[in-house]
């Protein structure tokens, strides 16, 4: 932790006031493009990116409001939270504004109501609103409601407005990314270590899980976004199926899909390990895998587009006779439940987005066949001249004879 | 598991077929009651509750469409899910409808479009289709669209439908709920047992996960819907706050909430733990709960309300010059992140829900006072005359000298 605008590890709010402040801005110049006065972020993950703002508290309704002439953002939200935004936010009090419990999934009070009162009471203009409209904690009622109640503003869509300004990283961001990957690369170390056939499927998630919470002797973990994914034998086929309690037996890839969280931010990583002898025709595939992997890393750097990227992996696997009808990867960084993803970039054809210095991936050449797969992938942050690799760990088929 | 309509642990669906066919007949007397042909159900919670589906591919667009004139549901989702779904489920091949990949969050491709051309072509009426407008994964942006593809369809609000249908629990439920309070008891053990001065939190938080994760040698967990809660010190008064790399250190109390999982099924708890000597007036305040939640439940059984619940809380504690501002408690079950409450009931002055057989509970008596807090909690199912505990371990401060 070198950065100055870094706080020291273990700090309520990860970064500096300058380093928000930054990212304020940057939105607001968004803002004033997109003739936006007011941005209601609904998004935990760009509320956290503006604010710091960790706390578990989506399930239930709150709303940062981002006006273009106020120096804050505003926080809308419960009231027993609000002690947590105070802590974990270089808000001022008066920035943060809480309802009562009797608002919290009730047929009688309805949070938007309480939200707008604020509006008006802090919003020097309410001409022209800005919402997410696809965000997971914007809820179809909350926008019928907010546009009734409003009926003098203008509704902006900005789905994904400040997604997209997240995607460049700060060299603080990469930090915390890089003690993300750190535990990761510990994760997929210990699930090897552990692997072992007379084992339930359930207690091989226990141990990844262990080391995502743990994390090293230096560097704390966090939940991930997401579960890890763990499965084996002829479920290898399947990406998002949960563990069971069977006990995983011999002669069976296992695959190993998880990632780190270090103050929300993520370096994700998946392995496939074989138990026991892998036939000649598993290898093949995995080495198709690794084979493509290597061929689309190698063109990372500042300029190329995503698509050019996943027509070198696809050129690569086609020459095994493969094809991969998911997308090669997507962009990371900040994620709250339900995903690690950011849902902007994707590596595939169709998708234009030319690499910047910053931006960060994970490369996801997942292979599930139906009745098997492999998962051999990398998180790496695009640098001035080329990547650099979030993790460590060899990408390679493990063998656990 | 002696119930005949469960499956054996462990099996990819978790009940038979009469389980699911009997929930939906339930839903489908509801739509006639509300004069919905076309149900889209879009709250994961609900689409495992009617069909067994439980892989984590919610953060991408899926809807599982329930008509009143076809003998199954339809899933429509993501085609990488597919196969877990034909696992998972007792659907036929038929009623499982993949998209292509391109669908996932592109500006290209909209699944909308591809859930309508579904629509069209499986269901018999798209008279009045209900939507879930409060749902976490129903967008605002879904909702626009989805009235704009069918304009001669009527829309019918069915927000939460099919959550108060899950209110009662079948017997076959009840026993999976049972599974999970043995998980969760085992969780709290763990967590006193281990819970030490020169411990991180990082490293408590990841004791809880594991037991979580791994279960007991009978029964293997999976993650629970929201992660652990663990605060320390003067953030005991913060109930969402995540853990940190910090040392716990002594003189402290140091609150736990979680659950374990089975099936996606949720029985949760908290304690608070206290390490050295707490002060008198922490013991009181500790006391103070434990004669609240203990006089609340004493009066569950069939017929009570919830507010009358709350009512008897609120003066016990009252005695001793305190108020919980925030509802006592709500209703449990399924639960897919980012939350394990059902979004129904809630244990409050202001909810009139009648307390029935088979209803499920979390009695969550925290007291989150901004600098100091205690949380001693009981989940609970009602039974024919009073109820029963899912969790067994001993109400009360526990303190670690």
């Amino acid at each position: 932790m070198k950065e100055s605008a870094m706080s020291p590890t273990g700090d309520d709010i990860p970064f500096q006031k300058a380093e928000y402040d930054r990212r304020i801005a940057t939105v607001k110049r968004e803002m004033q493009r997109r003739e936006i006065d007011t941005l209601l972020i609904s998004e935990p993950s760009n509320i956290c990116y503006l604010t710091g703002y960790e706390a578990s508290s989506f399930y239930v309704f709150q709303v940062l409001v981002v006006h273009r002439d106020l120096e804050f953002p505003v926080y809308a939200g419960r009231f027993m939270d609000a002690v947590s935004v105070r802590r974990m936010t270089h808000l001022p009090p008066d920035a943060i504004r809480a309802y009562t419990d009797d608002y919290v999934q009730s047929t009688e009070r309805d949070p938007v109501d309480f939200l707008v009162a604020q509006l008006r009471e802090v919003c020097p203009t309410l001409e022209s609103v800005g919402v997410e409209t696809g965000a997971y904690y914007y809820s179809a009622r909350t926008h019928m409601k907010l546009i009734k109640s409003l009926p003098d503003t203008r509704f902006v869509d900005a789905e994904l407005m400040v997604n997209w300004i997240r995607i460049r990283k700060s060299p603080q961001e990469i930090e915390v990314m890089r003690e993300a990957g750190a535990i990761s690369d510990a994760m997929i170390r210990d699930a090897v270590d552990a692997a072992s056939p007379k084992m339930r499927e359930c207690d091989l998630a226990a141990v990844v899980y262990n080391r995502m919470i743990a994390g090293t002797s230096e560097l704390g973990g966090v939940y991930a976004s997401s579960p890890p994914y763990i499965l084996t034998g002829s479920r290898t086929g399947e990406p998002h199926a949960p563990w069971t309690d069977r006990v995983i037996g011999t002669g069976t890839p296992i695959n190993v899909e998880t990632s780190a969280c270090r103050r929300r931010y993520h370096a994700p990583i998946s392995r496939t390990i074989f138990l026991g002898s892998p036939p000649d025709s598993y290898i093949r595939l995995a080495d198709a895998v690794v084979e493509g992997i290597e061929a689309a890393l190698e063109l990372i750097r500042p300029g190329v587009t995503c698509a050019e990227v996943e027509r070198v992996w696809r050129g690569m696997i086609a020459r095994h006779g493969l094809h991969k009808e998911s997308r090669l990867g997507y962009s990371i960084g900040i994620g709250f439940p339900p995903s690690w993803g950011e849902r902007t970039a994707s590596i595939r054809s169709s998708d234009q987005t030319v690499l910047e210095e910053g931006m960060a991936f994970h490369m996801m050449p997942g292979l599930w066949l139906g009745d098997v797969g492999v998962t051999i992938t990398q998180s790496f942050v695009v640098t001035e001249s080329g990547r650099e690799d979030l993790t460590k760990y060899p990408r390679h088929l493990v063998i656990k004879p």
